[in-house]
Order: structure tokens, then sequence, then C-alpha cells
């Protein structure tokens, strides 16, 4: 079996190196059928991965490839696009688009990551905008897609229509569901009156051949009552990140109650196995890996503020997109919607023989 | 010191009778300074008080209002309000209008109680549509208040302006702060590109006499950043139900971590009054009450859902917003800001003499 090839963008994030190498070896030890292209500065990428010694085991899966430039948080996307030309960001991309790797991940600025994934990739055939999408935990046990996280302000109904195309290719590959069913994020009972653009999404998603379950409302994300819940990116960056300052200030309570004497301090103490049980099946780091989807190639965004444990779940998130063979089932989908070639995407799914340039 | 007097559509909400009665007469002992208008089928009302027995210390502030008709949950807002001409909700409201209560609380369906009140009300000089504000616990310990709701869908930057003035009174008023800030539901970095109408409102709102602090991300709801965020109604809606949806599903994951076993039982039973103490502070009863800003009147909305106990919460929040002259200060704000005349809410504002004819 081939190689899964994943390029690494070793500079980007909040931490850079420091995250993303410990990440990359702890993940190459755990995953033996997997090569990393690590890309950043040489210099430091070099001396940085001296002092972490890994074994020879890990070390000969790890190809690493230089930059000359990164691009910071704050950085404009169009700084990042036209003036980074050798950053670390676009060398992971262009490595997908040489068919040198078959996914890449970065934990950079999120403009700038979409802007340059989506030049140097390109999106489908059939698909207008690319779109940012999450599994997020449910009631059911299972997770929940939601997409558009922030990559599209503003929608038109064809727009959302392929969004649920994108988001149910997801859930059928990833999630290995065979007709996954999608909901429309909309506000219920004042929805007669609503958001045009949403009522024709639905009238479109209605006469498509997707699983449309129809319109869904914010508690129905955490119930797990559809695999895919589509809106607009401006809803789902504000619904994504309030939830998280939700969860967050939860955290914070339940420590303070436990915190607030020494008698309290002994039950959290006693308390502590199920609690750390509770935490870690709620771990937003495990839900850290977001698709960039649309593209003519495998696109992970991390969270930029992610630990090495994050940034290992975007590997495996990255991992399983190759495996399950998301970009060709994304082509098929919308093939079978807008008939469009279903080779469209054939050329940049990694899983299909390509030369093998930098490994040869 | 004149009764503080509060119209309760008692027919309204999941439950009607069952839970706002019980609320009603809870209330009402804690409260000898607040006289009840209970609204409602007459021979219902009358055989549950008669049931309830309350000791004549209550009683005696009780007014008994009869209605003919109930407006159900599912009630198109046509027919509520069209055809349902002497329902309880109607008549609440209408007590309002005629001075013969200072506030109306009712928990049903929340189309026809906003169509309702702003067609028996109607709105404020300078104001264009009501908004639903609701406050929600953050990280400061304090609240956050957050409009609109899901009264309006589509909004305009001149209505994101409204509801800022109106946020800004509540908060100034219910909260006792001079200068509340004022946050613009935004998604950050990409917002140079992004909706127009949310860039044109913080345009206004930083020419305006409001404490404008700028745009706001979903997370900074729950940390506290400011004293109001404003949003349209779509993305208010489903920001607050995927809250609501995801406390309850992090609620039932950790009921379950503690029902795993034995074991985990024994250590639940240890630690439940550290669990207990964390669940009253977050539990979302003690949020329920929203407001309908922006009419000739003080008007509550509970959650259809409520218990006793949430429904009780309702009544606090009409009071508070009685006794605080949200209406006099909301006026005021207007008038500072659009030149309109202070006086417009003078004659609905509760606290004014006003001729108490049914209590006469």
């Amino acid at each position: 079996m081939a190689m899964i090839r994943i390029a690494v963008d070793c500079m980007g994030g909040d931490f850079g190196l420091p995250v993303t190498l410990p990440a990359a070896l702890a993940f190459s030890a755990r995953r033996p059928d997997v090569e990393l292209h690590l890309v950043g500065l040489a210099d430091k990428l070099e001396a940085s991965l001296a002092q972490a010694r890994p074994p020879a085991s890990v070390r000969q899966r790890l190809r690493i490839v230089p930059a000359t430039e990164v691009v910071t948080m704050d950085d404009k996307v169009e700084v990042a696009l036209r003036r980074k030309k050798d950053s670390s960001m676009r060398i992971a991309a262009e490595l997908v688009r040489d068919g040198k790797a078959d996914a890449c991940v970065s934990a950079g600025n999120t403009g700038a990551w979409m802007a340059i994934s989506r030049y140097v990739l390109k999106t489908l055939d059939g698909i207008d905008r690319p779109a940012i999408a999450k599994a997020l935990p449910n009631h059911m046990g299972g997770v929940t897609v939601i997409l558009d996280l922030g990559a599209n302000v503003d929608c038109t109904a064809e727009h959302l229509l392929q969004f649920a195309m994108m988001g149910s290719a997801l859930v059928s590959s990833v999630g290995h569901r065979e007709r996954p069913t999608v909901g429309l994020l909309n506000i219920g009972e004042e929805a007669i009156k609503g958001n045009e653009v949403v009522k024709q999404a639905a009238e479109l998603l209605r006469g498509s051949p997707l699983n449309f379950y129809g319109n869904v409302e914010g508690n129905d994300i955490f119930k797990g009552t559809v695999d895919v819940v589509v809106c607009d990116g401006f809803v789902g960056n504000i619904v994504l990140k309030s939830s998280e300052g939700l969860a967050k200030m939860l955290g914070v309570f339940i420590k303070e109650e436990f915190k607030r004497n020494l008698f309290t301090l002994l039950i959290g103490a006693i308390a502590s196995p199920v609690l750390n049980r509770f935490r870690q099946r709620v771990d937003p780091r495990r839900y850290n890996g977001a698709a960039l989807l649309g593209l003519r190639g495998v696109v992970i965004k991390s969270h930029g503020s992610a630990d090495a444990y994050a940034f290992e779940w975007a590997l495996q998130d990255a991992c399983d997109a190759v495996t399950s063979g998301l970009l060709a089932r994304t082509a098929q989908t919308i093939a079978q919607m807008t008939g469009a070639p279903a080779g469209g995407a054939g050329q940049a799914d990694g899983r299909e023989p390509v030369p093998h340039g930098e490994n040869a």
C-alpha cells in the first residue's frame, strides 16, 4: 500500500515549530503508513529536528521542504498571497498541487490559508466557493458536520446548495454514511417571513438528490438531528465561536466551584477520574481540524492556538480524508447533481498514482 | 409607594395554568409590593385558584381578568392577531396599554406575542422595529445582554443601531450601568470583506453617543467583553438556540459519566453539593425572561417550556424593568440620539400616575 503523504506547514499558528514539530513526530511514530513533508525555514526546522532526535524509523519518513518566508497570524490576505510567494503555507499547498503530497495542513491565519490554497489548487468543477467544515460532537454520541464556518460571508442559495453537496460528500466518505441527512440552519417559526436566501436554498435542496431533512434550528446542531448542517459563513463562524466561548465559561465555572474551599477541593480530587473522563470526551482539541472543502486537494486547517495534541488531531483528519477518498466522493456527488465531469478531481486525488518526484 | 402591577397571560406556554398559576402565587407571596392581574379562561382560572387556596395576604393582591380565547403554541400569527381578539395574550397587553398594568408577561408563542404586543402597544417614537433581548451569564460573573433574538430576520444598519440604543437603555436601567459598552457581532478577521449591513452599522454606532466598543466575535458573548451585543434576529436566534443545545448536551454528558457504574455513582453522590451549586449557577431557568424592547410598555416573554420556577424569573424580570424605569430610560436614550420627543414613552411608563380603573 502506498504511503499517505501529508504536507505540514510547520511555521503556522500561534506557536509554529514548538507545536507542529512535536505533533508531527508523535503522529509519525503512531502511523508507519504516513510520510510527512515538513515545510518551513530550513535552518530552524533542521535545528529543532536535530534537538528532537526522532528514532530512525520516524526520521526516514520525514522530508524537509525548505521555505524562505512565513505568513504571520496578522498578515493581510493580499500580503500573504501576493508578496510571500515562498511561504511555508504556499509550498505546502503546492506539494499537493504537484502530486507530491496527498493533503496539506496548516495552523496559520485562516484567511490566508483559504486564499492561498484556493489560488494554488483551484476549486473543483461545479463549485464556486470553497467552504470551511468541522465536525462537532452531538448528543447521539456521533458528530455533526457544520459548514460554512467563515469562508463566505454573503452566500446565495446556490452556494448553500454547494455547501450541502460538499458536507454530504465529507460525511459519506470520512463518516462512512451512505446517504447523510442534510439540515438547513434556520430559525423555526419565524421562517415563513424570514431570510429569502435560506428559503430559496430549501427549494433547491428539496429538488436535489441529496437526503434533505429540512430546516433545523440552533439546538439541532448538538442534538444530532442531522449529519450535515448548512449555513452561511457569517452565521457558522458566530455559532462556532459562541459555542467555544460557552464551553470555556462552563469549564471555568465548574473549576471555580471545586476550588471554593478545602472541602470542595477534596471532593474535586475524589471526583477527578470522572471529571477527567468528561473533559476528555468534550475536549475541543479532539475536534480541532477543519476541512477546506471544494478544492482540488485535501486541505486541513488547525486552530491557530492548537497545542501539539490538538495539532495531531488535525494531521489525523488529513489522513482520514485521504484514505476515505474524500476528493473522489466529492467529485462524484457534484457530478450526480450538476452533470459536471466526475473526473475533474481525479488528478488531484492523492490516491491516484502520481509521480513521486521528491520521494524517488 | 404604588403597587407594581403585572398582567400575566396564564394560558400561554407549553403548560399554561399548571405552570403560570403556581409561579404567580409563589412570586406574589415573596413580593407584597406586587399586584398580579391573572388573565385567562375564567372558569379554569377560578377553579385552579380555588384548588390552590392561596393565603388571604396573597389572594387580595390577585385580580382575575377573564378572556374567552387562548392563543396556542401552533397558531399562526395572523390567526392570533386577527381572529382571537379576546385572547388572554391580547388582554394582558391591553391592560398595559390602558394603564391598568405596568408590565405584561406571557410564555406563549413568540411570533404571536410579538405581533399582538406590537399591535396593541405600538412602538416608541424613533423605533422602527421592536427587538427581543435577553441577559446571558458571562465569565466576569455578570450578564451580557444580546439582541435581537429572532423578531427581525432581515435588518438594516439603522435597525441594528436602534437595537443598540434599546439594549443600552436596558442595561443602564435594569443593570444600573451608567454607560454600557456596546459590541457589534461580527466574524473578526474576515470582516473587511464581510457583511455590508454590519459594516454600515459600525459606522453609525461610531458616530452615535453610545459607548461603542467595536466589533465582537461569538466567544465575546460569554467572555463578557461588552455589556450589550447587537446582531440581527437570524444570527441571534441561532446563537441562543445553539448555546442552549450545547449546554444541554454537556449536562447530559456529565450525568452519563457519573452514571457509568456503581463507583462513579458513589463519587457523584459525594460531589453532588458542588455539582448542584454549579448547576444552580448556570441554570437556564434563571435566565428565562426575554424583554420585547421598543414598545410603549414593558413586555416580557418567558420560554414556552418554562416550569414554575423559570416563570417566576420572568415575573421578576417584569418587576425589575418597571422599578428601574426601563421605558423612561429607553425614551431618553432615543431622544438623545434622534431628537425624538422623550415624552413619547411617558404615557406608557407605568410608574407615571395613571387611572387605576380595575383596582378602584
